[in-house]
């Protein structure tokens, strides 16, 4: 759990001391700063090629692309960590795990929303994220085209973008038929899991989808109420627990249980909405 | 349709001078400039209030908010008519019609994407299109947020954003089974209409949610292949079509007639795939 020096601190990671946070901090925007113009470089260009990694060996079978822009992105967020920070670990997406000495390990999703940023949509973000054997620490949003970077961690929890800088703060308690959900697909994991998904869905007010990882950053900026997704890597959700939870916001998975595993996950603005939709979760999937 | 120079133009509204485009150019910018402040003054701010048109008298019954946001922006979008352009009509999606004496009418959709917009995404639209009684002339689709301008018509086809200006251009032909598919919402129209964009759908590579107008944008810019829709209004599809038009794209009803009446409109980046795509959807609904 990310700690934010709110009451929601779980008092893990409090060992940390405010120099090394500082560098972590620092680290981390150096990180996303790296991968900006690896992303921009193709995005929108004609002729960008999309490898299908579900159609190969172990993938999962669904459509699930990964382009030139992934690896390169990657590659120079990993050499900012070699640099900056060669005790700690890396766990990334495209190129796997490296082992560190520090304790400390960065979760890294180069292109989070891989299908988004195949459509030009600019939604899709850059997440980078230092965890401990707790769990995430400090993380960041990145949304390059627009120049929008969300970070949440270590008692901070704002937004710098085209309009200037922000507090973060998830929004107050709202009865279901009242909320905004966001998800990336209509089709959400399994059958089961879909079900119970629009159990949630058909209860509130409005769903949207297609935001991939700006829903949480929309969560963080208390534009919507819940984010309720399925089949998650770590990397996916590593780096928006740790904003969502620095802004106010709740992050578990189906159960109420740690999320940083990735799986079923649902991110709430506060303990009310996340009581009632996870009850409606739990009683579909019964 | 709109006049862009290109071999698709149909040879109406030719008599307009130079001089007189211009101005129409000139002035399309101006009122989506008077429109920016307005649409970013409530956007994601915390008690933004919507009514639901849906649930008004002569609502379509389904969730359809409108903001004050919306109506500001339409307000300051008619003073740029009324004092640059006191003879053209108004048609706008909130205040209804002005009617002109030149022949010449302004649709306006001060923000298309409403729910977006209460959601916080960055991908609703300002609308500013002029148009005379053969159709649509010239046509604006601006992301006041990003900053982001699309523009389509009187042999203009650009867009302008964070990252410079740019030529847009759509797509070549690719076979339906590689094709991105956009549209807003999974539950298109009717149940025959949600039947028939499903057979489009399920034959394409991919298909993406939750875009509202800046789906077009993507079209012109060339980054996917076809955005399909049901139950549009004029005020919808006006400024799309010149800018998807402009940019080499095609866009009719799904009996491959005019589109800018609104209702079923689909919009494709080239005469083949659009050709596809319109005989799952006549087959599916013959």
């Amino acid at each position: 759990m990310c700690r934010t020096g709110r009451s929601s601190d779980h008092g893990v990671g409090q060992g940390l001391d405010e120099t090394l946070k500082a560098d972590l901090i620092r680290v981390a925007h150096t990180v996303a700063d790296a991968a900006r113009p690896e992303t921009l470089r193709l995005f929108r260009s004609t002729g960008l090629a999309a490898d299908d990694k579900g159609a190969a060996p172990g993938g999962m079978g669904r459509y699930d692309p990964v382009t030139a822009a992934d690896r390169a992105a990657e590659a120079a967020m990993r050499a900012v960590i070699a640099r900056e920070r060669p005790h700690d670990g890396i766990l990334g997406e495209e190129m796997g795990t490296t082992t560190g000495t520090s304790g400390l390990t960065w979760v890294l999703d180069p292109i989070d929303g891989t299908r988004g940023y195949l459509c030009g949509t600019p939604t899709w973000g850059v997440l980078v994220s230092v965890a401990d054997a707790s769990g995430p620490l400090f993380g960041v949003i990145d949304q390059p085209f627009i120049g929008e970077r969300f970070v949440g961690g270590f008692g901070q929890a704002s937004v710098d973008g085209p309009h200037g800088t922000h507090p973060l703060a998830t929004r107050p308690a709202r009865h279901l038929s009242d909320a905004i959900v966001l998800t990336t697909f209509p089709e959400v994991g399994t059958e089961a899991e879909g079900r119970a998904f629009r159990a949630v869905s058909q209860a509130a007010q409005l769903t949207r989808y297609g935001m991939d990882c700006y829903a949480y950053a929309l969560l963080a900026a208390g534009q919507v109420d819940l984010v309720i997704e399925a089949g998650l890597q770590p990397y996916d959700v590593h780096a928006p627990i740790c904003v969502v939870q620095a802004a106010g916001g709740i992050v578990t998975d189906w159960q109420g249980g740690p999320a940083h595993g990735g799986g079923r996950v649902i991110a709430a603005a506060n303990p009310r909405i996340h009581a009632a939709a996870l009850a409606l979760l739990q009683a579909s999937l019964a």
